[in-house]
């Protein structure tokens, strides 16, 4: 007899909105026998779950739904492991795929985007993405500051357009000032940055402001921060990187 | 009499394939009077543009474009302006704004986003993006090669896992060749590398390659090719960037 061989999806449910997220996302759920994921994001797609075998826990418990997912897989179930955003930026597709790959796992591996929140956060700015630009996280919980710091130098002495995940926490709040201050290094004060929490969910706020003024701004782990490169402009409340068409 | 306000949504198709593009996005298609967009994507949608005005034309008439959607949305339309991609990731949500504001234009603009290709490619190739990354648009046409280059370079020496846009196309076939220089004196030749064409629609291919050997391979415009940080790993046939998970 052989082995019924199992499957986990990684999906992106996007910003949380279900009118983001992508088709292939909604049929792989709706088509799975088990979903795990963490809470509040089981909680945004509950009306798809009916009928399946659910299971959210806490936050910071990415590995254990991994080994969950991969677990159950092994066993013949079809899984799908839920992501916030885009699986692929700084979700959960390289956690379980780790995962899969320490157990020396066999089974099915799909990964299906999502919107990540720098690009629901740009689309409720204007156009700041226009050119060339780093994504960058400013937690430094699995990362050494001094990394993160260093990649800070290089994308502000490049003139990319930065965008800033994480940049923020109840316990974090020294980064994104020391961030403030390397940037400011290389660009100038009038700089136009985008503050957007809650992205393209219920509860979206959009802030409009420059790099020396950003800090007065409300920042946590729910906001995206975009700062514009030396060409970037607002413009009737849009903030706007021009890629340099002539018009 | 009130003059008829029209708008204008700047909507991203994702790759291409239906089940990648989000709902909002086909709501606004089928919401729409005028569709505008370049034929090779306006083709993707036809099943949704019966009984609308379609307007398609060639590459490289972004601007004229733009100018046609502002125009119908003065006369009071709902025109939706088509975007390969996310419009807002070297899309056309910029132009867009761009010349309303040079037209002086009141409009209301609504951009929508969609999976751009760095987030398709990298669901086929594994999970390259778990850590810090920078995009760059390879296309000399409207940017300095020397911004590019310098680019390149602080991409490199910031350990920034790196996406290239627009490697390489018929008449430009040297950046490519200078941007794996520029790396290689940052990054060793077994830095994994994906290259994918087509990412997440008909005709996908994807390799999994090295720094060191990616130049053998078929690139082109519809390409992205993504290189990994020191820390990323190929395990059976999977880019992975570790996020820093002890396992």
């Amino acid at each position: 007899m052989t082995k019924v061989k199992g499957r986990v999806a990684v999906v992106g449910l996007g910003p949380g909105d279900l009118d983001y997220m992508i088709p292939a996302v909604y049929k792989a759920i709706q088509g799975a026998e088990v979903v795990i994921g963490y809470k509040t994001y089981i909680d945004l797609i509950k009306p798809l779950l009916e009928g399946k075998q659910v299971i959210n826990n806490g936050m910071r418990k990415e590995i254990e739904r991994c080994q969950l997912a991969v677990e159950m897989a092994e066993e013949g179930k079809n899984v799908v492991l839920v992501s916030s955003g885009d699986p692929g930026i700084y979700g959960m597709a390289g956690a379980l795929l780790e995962v899969k790959e320490e157990k020396n796992s066999e089974i099915d591996v799909e990964i299906l985007p999502g919107i990540t929140a720098v690009s629901g956060a740009a689309a409720s700015l204007g156009a700041p993405l226009m050119h060339d630009f780093v994504v960058i996280s400013l937690s430094d919980l699995l990362t050494e500051w001094e990394v993160i710091k260093k990649r800070l130098y290089h994308a502000a002495a490049g003139d990319f357009v930065v965008a800033l995940y994480n940049p923020k926490s109840m316990g974090r709040t020294t980064q994104i000032q020391e961030a403030v201050e390397i940037l400011l290094r290389h660009r100038n004060e009038e700089t136009p940055v985008g503050i957007v929490k809650n992205a393209k969910r219920h509860g979206e706020k959009v802030v409009v402001t420059t790099l020396g003024k950003m800090l007065k701004e409300e920042i946590d782990m729910t906001t995206v921060v975009i700062i514009g490169n030396s060409n970037t402009y607002i413009k009737n409340g849009k903030i706007i990187t021009p890629r340099g068409y002539s018009l």
